[in-house]
């Protein structure tokens, strides 16, 4: 079992359900080591023109930052032991359902989070999944079962 | 060099632009053979009940639709040698994207069809791809430029 | 897509169940290769002492056997383009759930068969499937869907 | 030489035989860290409806709780050196045998733990492995072997 | 299954054995394709200088025919289903060793022929493999049985 | 052994090298189908723009171009039995080492074809070759050894 | 997350770019750990012979040093989670586009990095890059985005 | 570059060449961690048996002991950096040159040792090296200069 489990933590980058997940993992101990790509909107879609230098062109303005970001996402979906990808009501999000599918052909375990009125559109990438959750509570509770086994009303005396 | 090179035309299901792409090919005497999803909509929608016994949850009567055309699409990405994936300007297509990233994460050669007013939502989709075309008629030239090395007032005299 | 699809169907021996398979698809012209380990159970079981030589104890005979056997089945399930793996309701079938466990773990689709009674001890098995079905005639319109996109009731017309 | 092996003790949960392999390591001082599903057999059927909200049929309440069940078993198998799988005299232990196949399709080291009653079905599960022990006992002087090379008689004086 | 199953013949080169299993083969009418490496030894040996060059130390010479020899044999090994091994009763025969070990690490199944005169120095070449035979007719009854199911005594009436 | 060896043809594009082999080839009755990127100079420079659209950046023009061509010459280095590299004397040829890389990487077996004069900035890209040859010429003769096992003076009786 | 990110820097050797780079990381606090391959020209030519014995011949004399260089060129190449490739502007500097298409096709993000004025002749390598920087700053730069996600101007309060 | 540097020293056992290379390898202060075979032979021999219970055959008491060895070995070599193996004077040695070929097929960095009588029966075993060595003490060199760059002469002021 590794020390510490790696979960990458993909898509939806509008609400603070990162920070939920890692508060809950933190509160109850979990030994886990949370990653994501960068958050921060602008510089994630600036990047590439800021450091290599201005395109006239916006297709080619955001192909230098997508490819940059690219370094890092491709990389810690490949280092993840778990991944998880969420997907929020609003947006276009296919850099998300990418994720979801580049997770699945490399074998990760996938974890899809999203509302229930969304479940038609991305009944693919579900069908893909070992665990399709509502909630961000609902992920730390898989994360605690998953690695201590630990389960609210049948293993607490253990 | 494939005796037939084998491209899997993934997205969209709401036009004709698979029949364009074939008939483009036909017309050049390509030597490619086209497969795709399941592009009958309710048939992909309710293979799994239909087949497999009903279901009175939604979620389950899309999982195992879903699951059935996975066996399909699944094993259509891998033998690929090129995979297309087209995207519309309507519905979330989050089952394209996945096939995108599925695609990318096998090191497939990734052709991404679009219209230039969805650039920037794709672009972590584009940036993945050795190519970005706009139009169905310019895949047919870019498989015949990739596989005969035949490009208009170039090559012409050859 | 394939020209032929290559079908494993691994599992129980004690029904003619291959057969029905076999006949179905034939019946509906499916461009289907299916392939089995050798089904003749005393030849299966004395196939290693009897080309190899004889062996006092029984741990080495069924070694020997199994040994040669598995020349086939590993051969068998690393080409297969889809393997079916069924469940009687009699025996062990250890030999089952290995091969089950053996294709999941190349990432090949999968396709459970078995009866209602069984659901809860292959729990384990069906959740690594693409498709769990009760009958040879599922497997048969699920070829027929997967392969032609042909489902009854929706695509015939087309 | 890993600093820790890693040992995956999958199978049997009626006895105390991981606890029994764990006490003999430990007492050798052996550098092994040892992992296991989850062997609480209430929370592991129950698992996925208690996080992820009820079912009311059976197999969807099962798949539930294998998929989570799936997201630990399959990172365990991976980062293994070595497997252990055990058949008890009892039950159907299809997981074990999956587990069993699963691990010989990623090539890792496989030792296969039963009693001599159960020798004939098991033979291809057994026919896959490295080692067949009867005893927890022999899989510690197994792994003490095998990390340290040591072989009472033999190395003692080394 | 495939249509012809690819067998390649490793090991030793002074007696008519892979003539033996072809013609043994060829009477039963086995689907398969034999492969074999140069066996002509003094081309083997001579093949790098007398094609690219003489080399005053033999070291190079033998390093420049080894290496254009391995375009072969590593070609041969990859895409051959079954690889066999045999062990004569002279020689150092390391090639035919290490082309076991590359056939192993492969995961090919791998059967190994000699006499019983060499059974322990092969210990460890005998442990990798499915099948250990002392003679070429048992490599086609091997053959006969693997891909046609064929055993004598057993089916012979099927 | 594959009925028809796939040999691809990489690198130097301004003389008539690829010719001289094939001719060579065709004249031994080799079974070889031989493969080559796009070797129209021009069109490989323009195909990008060509097909896809103007650039006003010599970058951008270069960068589709090549990603076009990525298209082809990966799926052929993928498909090689044997990459033939081959360096001239003038140029910076960055892409034919980067296919040597590429190549090597794949575990493909590699043969280097340059002049003696450039030996020394070679060196790393001929260390992982298993052939290094002058003159098409020598190729052919490799080709006839390789897959024929005939070597002039020796095997010429066989 | 990886704690510490492995990045190789490959190429050019004739500039102090890898100070540059070192030093910029450490001044930013990076987590990077930096490898390359020897940079000492002369020792890099004759550590084959100097160890291994001297050579008469020069092609022999670059193999033995090339293929010691390549056990740890190799090994780096493999671990890193980065490739970094310069291209100055002298030299033929085949290694640097060899290590660029075995990190391709390994699959590793790549940056290279080299001046404008060879754009044309790089095409296909940088085609094959994920970020394309004309100083060693920029590299600095582009691994603190991808790393820690700082981007100057955008993420400095945060 | 790894903090340390894992080297599996395979082959011969009656001389005390181990200890040699890991003394020189202390000496130096290298990085690097040594595994290898259980080197006590009798124990080597009789470990199956000891362990698992006696058999009457020597066939299948070798087999016992030798997968029970490869349980050791399998797993040295898969997570070796580089694979050292060696050849003495004496004896068949076939496991040395088994893993060998093991090693190369895995894409290992290979240092073959032997004398320069054995160099013709070892030259498809030296053809796969990137270094073949007389003695421990250059091994000792090489690993020196692989992993430090140091080589006596050249960087001794660095």
């Amino acid at each position: 079992m590794p020390d510490i489990w790696s979960v990458y933590l993909s898509g939806e980058i509008h609400t603070n359900w990162r920070q939920e997940i890692a508060e809950g993992a933190a509160a109850k101990g979990l030994p886990v080591r949370f990653s994501a790509p960068v958050t921060d909107h602008p510089a994630s879609d600036d990047c590439g023109v800021t450091i290599l230098g201005a395109e006239d062109q916006k297709f080619w303005h955001d192909r230098k930052g997508a490819q940059l970001n690219a370094i890092r996402t491709s990389t810690l979906l490949k280092e993840a032991d778990i991944v998880v990808v969420r997907f929020g009501d609003k947006y276009k999000q296919w850099n998300a359902a990418f994720d979801a599918g580049y997770a699945a052909a490399l074998g990760k375990p996938l974890i899809i989070n999203h509302g229930p009125d969304i479940v038609h559109p991305l009944k693919e990438v579900d069908a893909a999944a070992l665990a399709v959750a509502e909630t961000p509570a609902q992920i730390v509770e898989i994360l605690d079962y998953v690695i201590n086994g630990r389960l609210a009303g049948y293993t607490d005396q253990a």
